[in-house]
């Protein structure tokens, strides 16, 4: 993952361009990502897919003729989305257009101005202090013309209609975690996914943040209602420890799932209620769709220095951490694709589980038998009203316990499955 | 209202009586009050109204003929509905009949006798451990006759015929905080309500405590059902912080209203669950009306030393702690007002709020954007199902925000009122 | 109880034999018990009854003929269950047939297997690194054989045909808190409930662990659904405070009725959710039943060194806890008994108390009136919707105050009693 990111580093993103479908490609050698272009001018709900967006070079020049402010440096020194421009300016004109973190002197800000059409600089403080106060040459080699939204769809079959969402934003530019960690994340779960024999079908989405959702889920409205769980995946990448956001529905399967794996992680972890900011959840739990989408982080975005400025390089992300990320995500789905309902088939009084090698022989023994204990668990709450994951939170096992030990109840006909349309709980 | 309690002060007032007639005149020269009269001997509910009395002087006399205990100097000197009396007698026989309170011994008690032919007298500890085994000469000149119960009542007609009622008793008599404080508040309450337009209709009580409730319930049975929302004012001119107590209900709308208000008031307040005593909310909610009427006071009855004492006096209330329950009531009121249900008229996806003016141009910054997050709350849970104080509650905003933005919204169509009988969750 | 504790020690019981049929002739000194016999071999479910064992003698003997482990001195000594055997074998052999408590060595093990035909010794741990390595004579006069199931039952016919079932384990040998104290504060229950008038019928089982719940509810499918409320007591003799485990309903009339009387009985206690794993509330609680049965204990089985040890004996028990915990179980009885429903017949404002002499006549006065705000409670809630043990609970009065309170407005025909059958919440 940490490669792959290493390799999309350098390309300029935006929400629409060359850059993002440059981006596509190397995902494609991971994955058979379907690419997907959508014309400008499109209507989507009550937005429009706006112009594309591509840019070759910009600079600053001072009357010198030297570049102070060079896009082949960092794309980042662009204002997102920046009309063209070429032309001479003073400082006084030219400083309404810079941005700089004056807290932070050494690092670019990330600045986009998607719905607007202007211009715009972005420069560390420290290169902004040693502007003079003299003539500078402006150039903006951009084009904002008529084009298409482009975006990635990879969907995996799964035993049933029913879907698992992951969706990735991928319009940044050299932001590392946010959000090429996010993307590298999503390719490689795919790619994992797509090995295995799966309960549920996968969506993954790789889309431009917000207006990516809005156009996926307008020219996607029926095959939205597929969608049971879901994750947004963002900032996976970063020391912090792992945020999980709530669904609005608060106490979705998939909520409970996540917090089950983060729980039993044994690592310190946060839980937040849902909220309508942040990235294309909003838009999933729009009270129009209002799906089980929520959010899985590390850091979370907006609430760390580095965030949407240069320091969210390829220092601030780190292979661990996204192994770490990586391996809970797995968890996370591992749970929504064993979490069946079943029936006790010996509902009075325990089974004899001696007589089947389930238990050992010799009672009045001090030390717990902590398998026993799930077997228990499951035998007793397996009435058709409790999920497996109903039982771990109850028994506070963890939920491979309780699944191993339905999967030997099975074995020997103690349980039988509900049908799996009751299991979604 | 410091001046009209300081008018209402040296009145006697009892449940019934020329007091209370008097009380209601003063009221009137602030609003123009409904006076009514209920003959003594109508049965209400379980009970009568009582014969009314009236009390021109009281006094003990010593050997001397000196008044060592006199109704001129403090109307609490006679135990409130006493009988008439004229005698001498030794001072073991009159010791009988007197109230003190040692552990505050420059203190009168407050004390009453309304549903057992008796007489008595309190006094200062000290002016009783200065009385000598001597023999005293007696006088009440009261009257106890039948006449009528008086109470005072104004209906502001609003919008809707649901009503929001605050009701007060107004039966005690040289005792500030309990209850001038809440008679004069509720009639300023009633004066600035009359002022403005209203969704809700509001209608405000001054009553004698239980007998006046129970008579007004019994005789408007069909009316009280017609109140959606309630307070009992008492106590509400002390320095102590803001209680309310909650209706039986235990979480309607009135309890919720409340409850947001003093929470983001940023001031110490207290919440304490609705018991059957206290003051008339123990009728309003008894179980055949159960209405949602709530108890706002400051320092909670029973619970400071000087209630029912000499000491609660034109000291202990302050303009300052009045003005604040004014200010935190009418707050609750707002909220009742504005407390809408709505519909997002745009529910799939967010709308684009730039292009009308109700977002920023340039993204990313890391500043929150207040405003911003109360408007998304908004169009989030805009689904018919959350009022505004549920989406105010849920976000952690002030009910004012979320107010705001929801008109910002309704101008720009992006939102509708639902029904309002939908709207009184 | 401590007497009959005593009396019962010396026996060595099992699941079946002699010595349990011993131990119900002793309770039978007390409570006409009804005695059962099920074959040897009867289908119970998933399980059927053993065999019958019976043990004479045990013992290991050394090469001096020196008994160095002897049945004699602790029943304990035997692997209860153990199979017949007689015969020489060296230390090594031998060995594997032992089983110590290194940690506490002066303790004696005690150890079964019902289910596996084997046999073996127990014995302390400082006994058993005085054996040398020689050759040992073991014996184990013991018997096997096709016989019957024993166990006791004792009904008190009360009022209504709903039931509460107390169980206790009886199989157990020379173990004192579990489960002497159980068999013993059963059958002084039972004695003092059969003395009394009831409304609901008792059924007192004293069954052997595990197989004899299995066996009664096979036996008895029908007569289970009368079962409305039911505790399970063991270990209630010891100095441990009182631990009560929740029902499988989690929350029960008599979950709720216990926690009830540990709450207001002032002492440290603790409350446990059910989980699968104990004693007989496993079946009773399995979900073909889902019964509303918890356990009542003190020390939890398994959490205090001498469970199952020989240091659960004759000292560990003592009669003031013994009585502590009759006096508890009592109580939550008690709440059981009086538990009704009731409506108040004057539910629009308060009915006059003071007319009724529920009421004192002078008003004003600070002192809180405690049984008046029974009267209070129980009027302002008794809607048909609330037990009396609901409206003790949200008052925080004990059950006992809101009982007296709900009999005294009986009396005045303030209240009537709903219909028995809508009273068990």
């Amino acid at each position: 993952m940490y490669q792959a990111i290493s390799k999309l580093y350098p390309i300029c993103r935006s929400i629409t361009g060359n850059g993002f479908r440059e981006t596509l490609k190397i995902i494609q050698e991971l994955i058979p990502l379907e690419i997907h272009e959508v014309p400008t001018g499109t209507e989507v709900f009550d937005w429009t897919v706006p112009k594309e967006w591509n840019i070759k070079d910009a600079y600053i020049k001072n009357s010198q003729g030297e570049r102070v402010v060079d896009f082949q440096k960092s794309n980042l020194h662009v204002v997102n989305y920046s009309v063209p421009v070429r032309k001479k300016m003073p400082f006084q004109e030219l400083k309404e257009h810079l941005f700089t973190l004056p807290d932070t002197p050494e690092w670019i800000p990330y600045r986009t101005s998607y719905y607007k059409e202007t211009w715009g600089f972005c420069l560390s403080h420290k290169q902004f202090l040693e502007l003079k106060d003299e003539e500078y040459e402006v150039c903006i080699d951009s084009s904002l013309e008529p084009g298409s939204l482009t975006y990635g769809e990879y969907y995996i079959k799964g035993e049933s209609p029913d879907e698992v969402l992951i969706s990735c934003h991928a319009c940044h530019p050299s932001l590392c975690d946010d959000n090429l960690s996010g993307i590298a994340l999503s390719a490689y779960l795919a790619k994992h996914l797509s090995s295995i024999s799966l309960r549920y079908s996968y969506r993954f989405l790789f889309i431009p943040g917000t207006i990516g959702s809005i156009t996926w889920l307008c020219l996607n409205e029926a095959q939205a209602q597929k969608i049971k769980h879901g994750l947004v995946l963002t900032c996976v990448g970063d020391p912090g420890k792992v945020t999980y956001k709530r669904s609005r529905q608060g106490d979705a399967q998939i909520d409970r799932a996540s917090l089950h794996v983060l729980k039993h992680s044994g690592q310190e972890h946060e839980i937040i209620d849902f909220f309508p900011y942040g990235y294309d959840e909003r838009q999933y739990c729009s009270p129009g769709f209002n799906l089980a989408v929520g959010c899985f982080m590390r850091s979370q975005h907006g609430e760390f220095p580095e965030y949407h400025t240069s320091a969210d390089n390829l220092d601030f992300v780190q292979p661990q951490y996204l192994a770490d990320s990586f391996s809970k995500c797995l968890s996370i789905f591992h749970v929504l694709e064993g979490n069946g309902t079943y029936l006790n088939q010996n509902p009075k009084c325990e089974p004899r589980l001696g007589k089947r090698g389930l238990y050992k022989g010799i009672g009045g023994q001090k030390e717990g038998a902590l398998n026993e204990m799930a077997i228990l668990w499951v035998l007793n709450l397996a009435d058709g009203n409790h999920t497996l994951l109903d039982i771990a939170d109850r028994s506070g096992l963890a939920f491979d316990e309780i699944k191993r030990a339905a999967d030997a109840l099975l074995e020997h006909d103690l349980l039988k499955e509900c049908l799996k349309s009751a299991a979604v709980s």
